[in-house]
């Protein structure tokens, strides 16, 4: 099995705290996503969309899509820490926060970035005015997450969850367009800290 | 248990045929979205994105987002009918290919659409050129579809999924914008119509 990605792009990086939590180790190979690899036919041939991360199996089978991955991964490598939820409600509802975080946070977040920098317009259309308009919702999107916070000591309830991870990887890079956590947000930043302690966070951040 | 939706939109469409393909049944409550009753207090304590569809369990626990619903409903009401996928490698495409479908695909076209129309410009900011960016974008996602479908009887694999009824709703949906699926893709238009024949399909389409 090898997984193709990039260390510190913040897809690559939701797999990688996925994988620390659950104690799974995987052979990696980088690619040169500046560079334009990840859009090869080569690439395509094992990411049909051109992205990271991806995932190839042993047979040759191929997966991308960041949580497509740790779903594969969650299933072939049982453990009893259920990062996806472990009954109906729980898994709906780490679905839902998930969801959430990336929609209407990392996702959102990605578009304001690409669209303000024009980082790859040398293979997308770019619109400025869409990155400002983006930018501007992540910003009305914290006090919800805020709000959560305030109540639940996770995103999606009691229990650590991938929810947790893709919004704690979309608070890391919205500092890219200069949006900060900070004492506004004092249920945010007591939740980041927290999640910074975990061992699993401790090992990627150091890596 | 309730089901809050407005019966012709995509993502109330999503669950619907979700549910006819499961054989579940679920009171429904009709929602007033162009009238803005979603976007008022009383329904964001339903739906914390303020969105349909949204169901409400017996025991007042509330879930949004349309995948996290029949995440919810596929454990809740177990089947033989895995929509999800039943293994590490078909839970992996599954998702694989419904995040392709909705990230490339519906959304895609929900952006265009919003954007171009303004439909909610009484909540929203529009901006037009991103509009047309996203529809031209839909329009380039359509080949790697067909392309799937050329080798593939169903989106995600040899069965019919989720990922199906996510592509499948895009496909009706982007009729707005004056986008079709004709002989050009012809393997979609084959799989469109196979997906047409369903039970699950005639039903919905009738209701």
């Amino acid at each position: 099995m090898k997984l193709y990605e990039k260390g510190p792009a913040p897809s690559a990086r939701r797999v990688s705290l996925f994988m620390a939590e659950k104690g799974i180790e995987i052979p990696r190979v980088d690619v040169d996503i500046r560079g334009g690899e990840n859009i090869s036919d080569a690439f395509k041939a094992i990411s049909v969309t051109g992205r990271i991360p991806a995932l190839e199996l042993d047979d040759g089978t191929t997966l991308c899509e960041s949580i497509a991955i740790c779903r594969y991964l969650d299933v072939a490598f049982p453990t009893d820490h259920a990062l996806f939820g472990d009954s109906a409600v729980t898994i709906g509802q780490v679905e839902m926060w998930n969801r959430i975080a990336e929609l209407q946070g990392l996702f959102t977040a990605f578009q304001a970035f690409r669209n303000l920098t024009g980082i790859y317009n040398d293979r997308e259309r770019c619109v400025d005015a869409w990155g400002e308009e983006s930018k501007q919702r992540v910003i009305e999107f914290l006090p919800l997450m805020e709000n959560r916070l305030a109540q639940s000591p996770y995103l999606a309830g009691d229990r650590f969850s991938v929810a947790d991870i893709t919004a704690y990887v979309m608070c890391g890079f919205i500092k890219n367009m200069d949006i900060h956590i900070d004492e506004s947000l004092p249920s945010i930043l007591a939740w980041q800290q927290k999640l910074s302690k975990r061992p699993a966070f401790i090992a990627v951040q150091a890596s």
